[in-house]
Formats: structure tokens, C-alpha cells, sequence
């Protein structure tokens, strides 16, 4: 496993490696949502990836990077949800076996998702600390190797390849937005648009309960010490090291977004779209609309990272 | 107005004549929903249609027939929701007046629609007789032309053209399945089918709770006398004389699902290829699913006819 940061040579193997397993998602436009945000808008329906969630990317870019030694020893991941179940549909698609660590408290629609894809899942408390300790015991004991849903530098790779796909696809673009949570997405496309589009801002939607990038990439250093309060159920995550380094050195900038503001979003791209993605992925749109300065007059990109909401459990039914 | 039934070259002239207007709506497809139902099923995403209904596309056939005369005077119909919102969008596309006739009861979301593209909402009784006087009413004082839901011509022929797209990209079909309320979509879809791909069955889904076509049809005349009981608000309205013909001649065979079923099938849709279709639209899939008999193992065309549904009422929220 290479420990450099990957750049966008490895996006482009990471494209080719996973072209016969994920789809290439629609670039989807709405002459409504135009209209509210005063901008162009183009939107990369990660939703409609397999998983549901651009986290197939990813994984299936690290499973497929595995020797045949490493492959036949499994593979092994702590998530909430989707990234887990991107890695369970990634390691069926090579017919290896995966091991997921799923915190207490994640969304059942996503677990079901991780079981129904064939992987064996593991509760544990819904800190890191039980997380990684679970993780370190399934490593040990079969010898899996772990795929961490952010940090991993072919997870970041794959993800990069969502923001190319959009780029090849919609032209030129003056920004682009994408939610942060861990920061694998924001970061393999900073990759993409920096060598495809220089001139673009490169925008992070972040939870205002879940505000660490803002903070990290202000003082310049990691600020992780918070307890996430946020209706984004994919957006709990710290921001992790090597994705902190590559947003800091591309020029990434953070804008934070109230769950109110998100779930107004949410609302409004499933009535006007007729798409479901989720919290996290409708937290992109809010920061646009939030911030007309920013994006009106503009040809706006932003990636719908996943459709894998709780059905029963939808927010503007809440008490 | 022609007082004949439409014909197939009635649709294509719907289909050069909405051209610059309605959308080349996409084929979906679905893995997963292939494996649930045996079948290998091809999704035409009228959802995705301009006003979120393939109702936009008779609507819009019918304003721009209009001579310069009439149309001078605008339209007017009655509408619990979907048709009075594409009669209202195409109206504005021709920059004409549009009445808009709605009975007490109809879906929020389809209200507010009909108002956003500037209608005039006139409200009544939820009765036949209440809506009739009515539209005469606005019919004696402004002179708008009536264009009905689903008997007028240019409205079945307009509602053709989403099957002559469907079988353009998925290929050879063995069977088209649509909703089935007053019949325009069915019997338009009558057209398109027969003429291209004449060895295909076609089905239309109709409400166990408002089962007017599958009475009539098995009976040889109409049989309206009914008080309908479903969900699927779309699919209320009593069979119309020109389409029992249609459907008659050419046909067609009905098979009814309960609400039950459509419920389920629009949570399956919404879960799996995440589009948020009305129970309007699923009653088609519920009718594939529970039928394996006649679709297992064949290309199977559905029309999901429409994705306006009230996010604060959803029928699985229900108490």
C-alpha cells in the first residue's frame, strides 16, 4: 500500500480499474433549481451509483488494487453505512470475503444494504476508539486487510473519479461542491478539478454540528476534538490526515451548513428532481443557495453523493 | 376538433409537435427489480417529465393544435391535479390563459404546481356534475376551449408518443404495461404499441378500488356506475367512451392490484432506483410483480406515468 498522498495519475488508474465494475453516472440539470439559485447547476448523480452512494468508487478501486495474495485474506472496514456497503457490493464483485465494524445508531436502511450484499457485520459502541479496536481483533484474525473509508489512498483515488466524470460532462465549470465528511470525496476531487479545471472553486458543504474541516483548514492544522450533532448521518466523520493535507494544499475552501438549511435542500431536490438523495448529499445544494455571492452568475457543479435514506424515517416527518 | 378516434398518425404528428417543448424523458433499468421480478423491465421516466407527469405531453399536443382563434381565448379543464398542471405549463409555453377546474381533495403538491405555472384554480365539489357545470361556466364567460383529461383527441395522441419513445430505446418488447384512470395514457399507448411492435400484449394496471376498465372491457360497453376507494389519486376518474374503444379494438387486457401492492412497489422503486414515483405510476411494476406468470422471463416496457406526490402525506407514514 503506497503511503504518499495520491495525485491525479492515480485517479486516472483508479478510473480505468473500476470502469467494468461502477457506473458512469448521469450529469443531471434542473431549469427550476436554476432559477432559485441563479446559477447553472450541474448535478453528478452519485445517488444512482451502485451502493447507491459514490462510495463504490472507492472501495471497488482498493479492492481491485489488491494482489491476489492480499485479495484471498478478505477485506475489512468500520462505517455507518455506505462506505460499508460499497466495499461489501466491491468485495463480491472480486468474490472475496468483507468484514464490516458498524457502529449502534447507523441508518437500517444502510445496514441492510451491507448484509444484503453478503458481508459479515460486526456491532461495536459508536465511538472510534471501539471501532478501531474491533477493526485491529477481525485484521488479526484473518488476516483482511483494512480499506479505511477516507484515508485509504485508493479510496480517495476512486473517489476522484466521480468530479471527472462530471467535468467530461458538463464543461467548463467556475466551482465545485462537494460534501465533507471525512473529507475521501472532497479530496480525490480536489485531484480532478485541479488538473482539469484550475481556475475552479473548489467548495466543502459541511454540517455546522460537524464543523472540524472548517476549523482544521482555518487553524491550519487537524481540530478534531468535537462531538458531531447533525441530521447528516454520512457526514459524522473526522476529517482525516492525508485529506486534510491535499484540501489545504489545492485550495479547498469549507462553508458550513445548518441541518435546517440541508433538509430544506433535501425536500426540494426529491420535489423537483424526483430524486432521493440524502442529508448528506442535499447539503451541497444548501450551501450554494446559501451563498448567492458565491455561486449566482456561475457554472456550478456539485456531486449528489448517495440515495440511501431511511424510508421510514424521513426528516420533515420527525416530531 | 376532430370527432374521429386518433390513429397512430395522429401520434406522430403529437410527437413533432411537442418536440420543442416536452422532454425526451430516459429509459431506466434496474438489476435488482429484474432479479425481484424474473423479467427484464425497461422504465420510461415520465416522472421526469416536464411538470412532473407524461400528462404534459397530451396537454401540450392540445394547446399547440389550437388555431391562432382559439387559442387567443385559452383552455380550461378539470383536473384533480397532474393534467390541470401540464394544461397549465403548456399554456404558458404558448403564452395563452389557463382555467383550471379542481375538486376539493386534490393533492396539495399537485395544487401548488398548477398555481406556479399561473392558472386560474377554480375550486368545486369532488363530484362529475360539480366539475362539469363548472368548466361550462368558465368555458360560457371566457370562451377557453375545453381540453379534457383523456377523451380529447389531441390528448390521447399526445399521451402516444411516450410509448413510440419507450420502444424506440428499449428495443424489442414483449409486453407495455401502463396505469390505467380515465385511459388516456392506455389508449395512447394503444397506438404506439400496435404499430410497432403489434405482437406485444398490452396491459394496463388498473385500482382493485376503481376497477371501471377491467369491468368494462370483460362486460364489451362501459360500466362507470362506481364510487372509487385507492390511493392512487391519478387513476380515480371513470373510464372514457373514446378510450374503452381504443382499448377495445386493439386489445388490451387489465389486470387489477390492491393498494397494498402499489404501496409496496413504489417503496421498492423509491428504495432501489431511487426516483420518487407516485402510487400511480407504481401500480404498473405491482401489477408485473404479482403476475410472474405472464411477464417472468419477458422484455417488459413500463411507463412510470408521474412523481407528484405529497412528501408530508406519504402513504407509508400513514397512521
Amino acid at each position: 500500500m503506497p503511503s504518499a498522498l495520491p495525485c491525479f495519475d492515480d485517479v486516472l488508474d483508479a478510473a480505468a480499474r473500476i470502469a467494468p465494475h461502477a457506473r458512469l453516472t448521469p450529469v443531471l440539470t434542473s431549469t427550476t433549481l436554476d432559477a432559485l439559485s441563479g446559477a447553472r447547476l450541474f448535478f453528478k448523480g452519485e445517488h444512482l451509483q451502485r451502493s447507491g452512494a459514490f462510495k463504490f468508487r472507492g472501495a471497488c478501486n482498493a479492492v481491485w488494487a489488491l494482489d491476489e495474495h492480499q485479495a484471498a485474506a478478505g477485506v475489512v472496514t468500520h462505517s455507518s453505512g455506505n462506505h460499508g456497503a460499497a466495499l461489501a457490493l466491491a468485495a463480491r464483485s472480486r468474490g472475496i470475503a468483507c468484514h464490516v465494524v458498524v457502529p449502534e445508531g447507523a441508518v437500517e436502511a444502510k445496514l441492510a444494504s451491507i448484509r444484503r450484499y453478503g458481508a459479515l457485520v460486526h456491532r461495536c459502541a459508536p465511538t472510534i476508539a471501539a471501532r478501531e479496536t474491533l477493526c485491529a481483533q477481525v485484521q488479526a484474525q484473518t488476516g483482511a486487510t483494512l480499506v479505511h473509508p477516507y484515508t485509504d489512498f485508493h479510496v480517495i483515488a476512486g473517489q476522484g473519479t466521480a468530479a471527472l466524470e462530471l467535468l467530461a460532462a458538463a464543461g467548463p465549470l467556475d466551482a465545485v461542491v462537494t460534501p465533507i465528511g471525512g473529507g475521501g470525496l472532497a479530496s480525490g476531487t480536489a485531484l480532478s478539478v485541479r488538473a482539469n479545471a484550475a481556475q475552479a472553486a473548489l467548495w466543502c458543504a459541511e454540517p455546522e454540528g460537524a464543523a472540524d474541516a472548517a476549523r482544521s483548514l482555518a487553524a491550519g492544522h487537524l481540530q478534531l476534538d468535537f462531538i458531531p450533532d447533525t441530521r447528516c448521518d454520512g457526514l459524522r466523520g473526522t476529517l482525516g490526515a492525508p485529506n486534510f493535507e491535499l484540501l489545504r494544499r489545492h485550495g479547498a475552501r469549507v462553508g458550513t451548513v445548518s441541518d435546517a438549511g440541508t433538509l430544506a435542500a433535501m425536500r426540494l431536490l426529491w420535489q423537483v428532481t424526483k430524486q432521493t438523495v440524502e442529508p448528506s448529499s442535499a447539503i451541497a445544494l444548501a450551501l450554494v443557495l446559501a451563498r448567492p455571492r458565491d455561486f449566482a452568475g456561475k457554472r456550478v457543479g456539485i456531486v449528489l453523493s448517495g440515495g440511501n435514506v431511511d424510508l421510514d424515517a424521513l426528516p420533515w416527518m420527525a416530531a
